[in-house]
């Protein structure tokens, strides 16, 4: 007798997995798996982290002497391994068309080298958001600690790359590398999202920046603020409609605090403060500053609720 | 002279423990660790990820033609592996009694018996979700990039396999499975939480979910959503009851927005729509739209504030 | 041909570093990294845990009729490990002025040996915090359970561990200690803030604490609470005034529920109570109990809207 | 002032580099490495070791009455990863010629299958050789102890893979499989060498088997013996003459005992046997027993050598 | 279609398992692998290593004043390890008897803690042999250099670990860690043979020492030295007899040159030196100097051979 | 009551280890280890058999076009972790002296500089031992074949690399790095040993070549081949000689078959042949050709002896 009947659940799987495959349309033929990797893809951009700033993020038996060595071989080994889950993307785009596989190759090779030579330019960019952070904060000590600590600076470095893959036709490479960053951060900026020069976020845990955001320079953002659609459009037949421009435009040197929420296609002027726990749906002129009216409270008579022994009827908002 | 004083420390560390094991009169007997482990616990969870869904979870070389192989091998593999945790947590609950290890094995064998009969439903719920994300979400590619990158599909995934668990009565196995998705997703969903299918939770960081509540089908809910308690009850001793009944209950098809906190015992009627940062602690009828009333900013003329060099009187909510 | 224009790469990268060792005023010369490395330190705090907790988050096989073999060996292991990190630290410091490397190694190993001491302080601290966690949540199954499972048990560790840094002179090993939690819980304490025992975290992800907060005794907050700083004072010449105290001072008892944003140099009175979503910018007598203003809702007529097949028209914060 | 001349030594390195690839013929052109990998190979063998027998060579977890979906999934990805190796190899030595990769991998692709479908007869043949080791070994305490412990069985699992991927036309393929058994138990043997079953090898370091012996069934060697070559005949051209028949036939049921040496092309009759340190180049008959003609000692009177403090005029055959 | 016939392979695998099994008459049952791991005792080893050598074989980061904490740790691990194995080796041998398993284990717990208690006898024995090597090879530049480096060495500490084993009942353990070091030098040393203090084997490749043999204090011997058996008496049944002494008795301050062959029951007597490649199946008095006689050589006329392109009749051993 | 008595046995072994410091002189003052790593200066080698064959010993994904900046980066890498190796042996060497660590620093850092510039000459060396076995072996199918599968070319690599370090006052490391060669392939060359271009061991188990022998150019030998001293002198004291030349000359083109023994400080004249099995302590001229005389065999009658059923007479030389 077996302990389980694996047999029988592997049949079980099977069934579910066909039924799938039929919902989906998907030809049951031999081969492998189609799909990029988001561990080699992680692997990527750690290694071309270490090639942007080879001192303080790549090996740490480098020396100054032979950077130019490392950069130049990691970044080789980076490329090619970025090429093919480029390739792998593409060609699951089209796996439903008669596909050309040189010719979806070369496209590959093309956005690749594309992106391989904005490296410099991210880089540039990159400086601006650590200077810009370092400035931005009091408990900052130097920015080389901004480079090695803040959340904010890695979600930069992460989407910096995955901006250049979404524009260059590579949204699904572009996705996981945010989502690497989304975990490590609880930062979530969609690759599309297009962001200016020395933007620092603080904090970070909650901030969401949708797929059609604009964002200029000089902008600061604390913990939990959106930047998301006020509302989904969709066409006669019902379907969404993919990649009209639903998320705000933030012009230069807007500060936005901790918790606000901006919905939909507005626009914040230039220099406008958006206070914190904001719920906004308008636009708002450039230098305006943006506070929650007072929040009203209700304060009751002292109680002798205590913690680990409260009174029964506390009022709680914990999920336990 | 030795650097550190090595023997002092571990001398007042024992001192310590000494202390904590009497105040929870635990017995100084030889013996290794008694505990379900995390690592462990995260190890069968990957495996199981490969077997509900072998050819975009599983092992990169995996081919369509051989997945029964894998799928009978690796369920085999984390069966096994999860009866000797199951033991582990039952035997460590029985700690204090007269415990017959025979019969706790055995209920941790049934226990896991009949979580593996449970897999191909999980496996269908989780297609129901994936399908949910993918027509819910404008930005969404394809089904397998929202299984590749969605943080509330990972988090859906621990939750069925745990809520299973916690179902057969291993709870802190159960809890444990929750952990890891959390961490991995700012998702916190207690495994005593009752989904329905398709359920799409979106960016997510933020979502709390409590123990005792019912979520129906097709429900869809944004990031820091919270379902949580209102109070915690105590018995005339003054301790927390457990167990009881005290988060909402939502019916099909709702929406909940981003923000939005949903506390106590109450029912979100079939269809109604909850907009973002929406507090509610009443129940609202099938269909119902609850949005915030317009909340009310001050606008005060613009500043010069700058971010890097901002006026002295910002008002901020950042913790710097 | 080569496929990338690698070495153009390599040259224009080169460029920007060139120009930020320029604008930072640092000079080209050979050697090796200077900094302290995240990796290191994670290990260093991995087997403080052991250190600290032997029998539950030591290595698996250990017996308890040898933990204090394991604890001695893990300990120096440790202490050396954080030294060579702490030289790292105190020589970058200094790295501008005239340096005596034998002065600055002899005040690392001060620092060190008096972090070494308070190590069992620190676990008796961390025992209460667990017992706050075992006794304030319904949910908490045994305190084993609470340190296997609990971010806000996770955070805590780091935060004792990381604030006798910061408190001994190396706010920068603090700080990447304090990121690590950060990254793994969602929840971000600044090393620098003072938290009295038995403080007890639940759910957590998006709790911000800043770096001049004082908490008192047997206090409990929930997930995405908030203590900030109101506004960022600066000193003639426009540059932030760091150190002024800038956050809150929580006293004994107070429990702050889901949500709650607390900023400025204000005072939670001894046993308040701060409800969900408060927004507060000033001081609350001992025994208070803030709740929101009963919040409008509009409520409209029932739609059609359903998830997957919206109306046109639904109201989203969602970001996709 | 760098601490190294790397730039330097990185020019002349390529130097020479580029002499060795005039030297031999080699255009320059982009591209990866085209030759089969060691390592590669090296996990092939362990997992279809583990495919032979995998209760006892399988992962450690396996358990029997799910042996064949490990043997099936095991199998697939070894066969897999042969193929791309079989690949590389035919590709490799097609280099030169116009080569049509299609031929070459439909070659390929042929060769691995049909090595697949000998593995039941390989496991057949180790079978015999296990039970061979037992009878012939009075130390032997059971089969599974062979099969663990002795290297002459796992020079014979590596042989008996390597010499089906010889005949099948990939003898690059055959030869590292060798290799990295003669690196682990110090036996080398040829993958052209044609053995029969039940064949033992007993201690093994320093045994040689060239390419064109052909052993018969139950024939049993010990440590140090050679089957070698006699002479290398060379072509008018003075090239070695390759693949001639220059090793010797043993016949069934020959024992060879240890360091003895048989070179040419020379027959051992059926059940002959080989005394220790003989030096054979002349075929012997069926049943004959050849012993080394009784050696002349010389005997000295006792001396007061001893080991630490030998005398000066010790003989000495150790290289120190 | 698919690649290669993976399912008919496994059902023909699985039949000549059947075979295998119903000749070995083994049930086919449910159930794990039953038999010590390699991979577990080279680890047991590799601890033990550094137990007996903490500052030279133990962890590299070791510190002198913590040596006991790490000897403490290391070894209560490597003492439940190698307990697990010795339950492993026992059960199995009694696995066609009604077995009791806790008495099997409480052999098993016995035999480990008497193996335990000699540690102290094998670390000073492995010192003496630590300072014959270096007394005995005028190339050893210390003692550190000496366990550092010689295969010798490392051969010994596997043999005295596994001799322990092998007196206390656990022969196949015992078996498993010897041939680790014949894998790794090239040493073949039955557990069983019985050597006194102060044993150095130069070079060692090709030695090989069998189970009954017995060698005194301060012996030395070189490369491809043979102490094997003359002859395998049978019984009346025609079965090999186990355990008889067999191979040769060696006394205190024997010399054995390299590649010289000593086979049987005979006895050097106390300081007898062997020449190189001697042949000897008799016993040979206290101080004898036994040299192989003059061997004689044909020297031919000098011919042209040449390396590479060598006359078509060169003689030769090679196996090529 | 404790499972083992660890306390006691830790005990007793620093005891142990307390009379071999006394024994030794050693002052047990607090520390680390100071002695070179076997692992560290296996990586080294690793790395630097990459840096001296790029595309066929470096990593798998290396391209061509950019193998300079592979070859730069991992050629620094290798030579910082080879100065610190040498600082610990010349620190190590002078452990007894007042040492002052900068005058050795500075030693170490000129050896390992001068090492580095001698790497491309190592190539070239390298190349030619590569053709030598490949022209010299008629089962060599290519060169790459060569280098990727033939132990005694492993051996070649590291003995170059070894005997550089030796010549460069670093014998430790080159003893290490030689054993680690002898430990894979089983040919034991000391470092000092020096051998000319196009050198070729074929097989190669078994080789021993002493420390001060000379080998000529386009030499070859095959395996079990012993190179060794005949006598160690001692002087006045009793003490061995170091640093004598004891092991033979061989001149140009010769070449010695299998298991020939060649002892003391003989020459072999250019081009001379020694055949297989060879003794040989004198002397032979250039062009000789060196043969063992025909050796005697005793033939007996046939008998039924048969492996697994041998007559209980047989004469066997296993140890078994």
């Amino acid at each position: 007798m077996t302990v389980f009947h694996v047999s029988e659940i592997v049949d079980a799987l099977q069934g579910v997995r066909q039924q799938w495959r039929e919902l989906q349309r998907r030809a049951l033929e031999p081969g492998g798996r189609d799909l990029p990797a988001r561990e080699a893809l992680a692997e990527v951009v750690e290694t071309l982290k270490g090639v942007l700033f080879p001192m303080r993020l790549g090996p740490p038996d480098l020396r100054q002497e032979s950077e130019n060595f490392y950069v130049g071989h990691a970044l080789d080994a980076a490329l090619h391994a970025l090429l093919a889950q480029a390739r792998l993307e593409l060609r699951y785009k089209a796996r439903h068309a008669e596909a050309d596989h040189r010719e979806i190759d070369a496209r590959a090779l093309a956005a690749v080298r594309a992106f391989s030579q904005r490296l410099p330019v991210i880089r540039g960019l990159l400086d601006s958001d650590v200077l810009a952070a370092f400035n931005g904060d009091p408990a900052a000590g130097s920015v080389d600690e901004v480079l090695l600590c803040y959340p904010g600076v890695l979600a930069m470095i992460h989407h910096r790359l995955a901006h250049e893959l979404y524009r260059l036709g590579l949204p699904l490479l572009a996705r996981i590398i945010s989502e690497l960053a989304h975990a490590a951060t609880g930062i979530d900026i969609h690759p599309g999202a297009q962001i200016g020069s020395a933007f620092f976020i603080d904090h970070g845990t909650g901030v969401v920046i949708g797929e059609t955001a604009i964002i200029g320079e000089r902008v600061r953002v604390y913990q939990a603020v959106t930047l998301g659609a006020k509302r989904f459009p969709r066409d006669a037949a019902g379907n969404l409609e993919k990649g009209l421009p639903r998320h705000p435009i933030v012009e230069d040197e807007v500060v936005i605090y901790a918790g606000a929420t901006i919905l939909g296609r507005v626009t914040l002027g230039r220099g406008a403060v958006i206070g914190g726990n904001v719920w906004l749906t308008e636009s708002v002129p450039a230098g305006a500053h943006i506070t929650q009216a007072i929040s009203r409270h209700e304060v009751r008579a002292p109680a002798h609720e205590r913690p680990g022994t409260a009174a029964p009827d506390a009022i709680a908002t914990g999920a336990a």
